[in-house]
């Protein structure tokens, strides 16, 4: 059996039981590790579950998931991801590939940031589509979330961004050359998503254009939520370009219209 | 301390650990019994969490939360939601009435419908807003839900339709009369959701309007996520109407637009 678990958002003890349970039998464990982190590490995580964690890179996952699922046929294989194992599309892929070589497979499902971010005040089904944002480079400079959000505010409804995330990545020039060295793990802060979106908004105002979203709409920055420490920021969105949410992940929220059982929440 | 512990979606073993260490410090532990179910019964889930439970109806709730929170300052006490505590507002409410009352609280999260229809294959990010069908009458037949779906499909997002849920509900003749008698228990099915659905459809194509939705639409009906005996339809929303899922509780998707990979989940 092939199973995909999924370890919800705080630390190692926000795996389900039924999770639980289902990794002590299992003959090889991998961590899912790009995708998103846990406040607390690998070795944490292995203490906890009395398990030693195979890390699952990107390169694995996408490139040599047979391995993965080899002998699943026979013996007992898990798939630890942080949240829940659909929060990420990879995911669906293994599963594909889990059905074509013939391996039963079952998801044990767990909290994912899509559902966590309702602790904040806003409801979950007062949102439209949620967006995605990248780290800009010099030369790749994406603004269609921007529209996206905009699209969800004309619409009355809130805006969950999920925030970049880079871990193991090469850089160009390593990369062309084929060098497999890695770049440090980057995950985009509150701040920085912050600020890119006010520089679209900054540029956009510059050409004219109508806004759907300013310096002053409100935002809500959230930080490990789940976790202990979580931090929970409610500002406008210029506020939050200089705001210190400390370690990751991050995710922002833009609002939209607001119920006054909402507006009573985010006073907390 | 007063916890919010969402249960997940499936038995008894899908509490996180967290939540369940939480839970066998409380002194009294409620569970909230009137906007979702689980596959197992209390009886159940006090056999293996150790405990007796308190059923919190929607009385007891919202208009006696004071006893729920009593002596929660002192001493612990856990109220137990099935999914996640935030995937229904209510619950918003009691947590405002403890930071009122000096209360303080921790929430533990856990999977939600919210999440979970990732299993079918759509890609959560390309869901729009979601929506609630509620059972019709003979005086109310409300259609908003109806606009929401074709504006979401008209981004070429899917849609979320949460299904409604009747559970010691007074008749309207025992509301008026104030007698405390109650209907046996009600879960819309993705049959008759369809059904509502396509009632709608024909109606308006019967006035000329030009329709977003169709009885060819590609839905997903899925009854009991999460659970062993979870169950997975794909099928166009005419052919839903004649569909038998089982048991509760339903959920109706219906598709935007379909990325190559959500084809080939669909298909499995």
């Amino acid at each position: 059996m092939f199973y995909l678990i999924g370890l919800g958002l705080g630390d190692a003890t926000d795996i389900t039981v039924k999770g639980l349970r289902a990794l002590e039998r299992c003959s090889r464990v991998y961590l899912e590790a790009y995708t998103s982190v846990l406040t607390v590490g690998k070795e944490a995580l292995e203490e906890f579950y009395g398990r030693e964690l195979i890390v699952a890179d990107r390169e694995l996952v996408e490139q040599q998931a047979d391995r993965i699922l080899e002998d699943a046929r026979e013996t007992d294989v898990a798939f630890l991801v942080v949240g829940d194992p659909f929060g990420a599309t990879t995911h669906s892929d293994l599963i594909l590939r889990a059905v074509q070589a013939g391996v039963p497979y079952k998801v044990v499902h767990n909290a994912s940031i899509i559902n966590a971010v309702g602790v904040c005040g806003l409801q979950l089904y007062r949102f439209g589509e949620t967006v995605s944002l990248v780290f800009w480079t010099d030369t790749w400079r994406p603004e269609s979330f921007y529209d996206k959000i905009c699209k969800n505010r004309e619409a009355g409804l809130h805006t969950l961004c999920l925030l970049d995330i880079k871990v193991k990545e090469q850089s160009e020039e390593n990369m062309m050359r084929g060098r497999k060295i890695y770049e440090p793990p980057r995950f985009m802060t509150v701040a920085q998503a912050a600020d890119q979106l006010m520089q679209i908004v900054q540029r956009r105002r510059g050409e004219g254009e109508e806004l759907g979203l300013t310096e002053d709409t409100l935002c809500v920055g959230v930080a490990r939520l789940g976790a202990d420490n979580q931090a929970i920021r409610v500002a406008t969105l210029q506020q939050l370009v200089s705001c210190d949410l400390g370690g990751p992940l991050h995710s922002l929220m833009v609002t939209g219209q607001l119920h006054p059982l909402e507006v009573d929440m985010l006073q907390l």
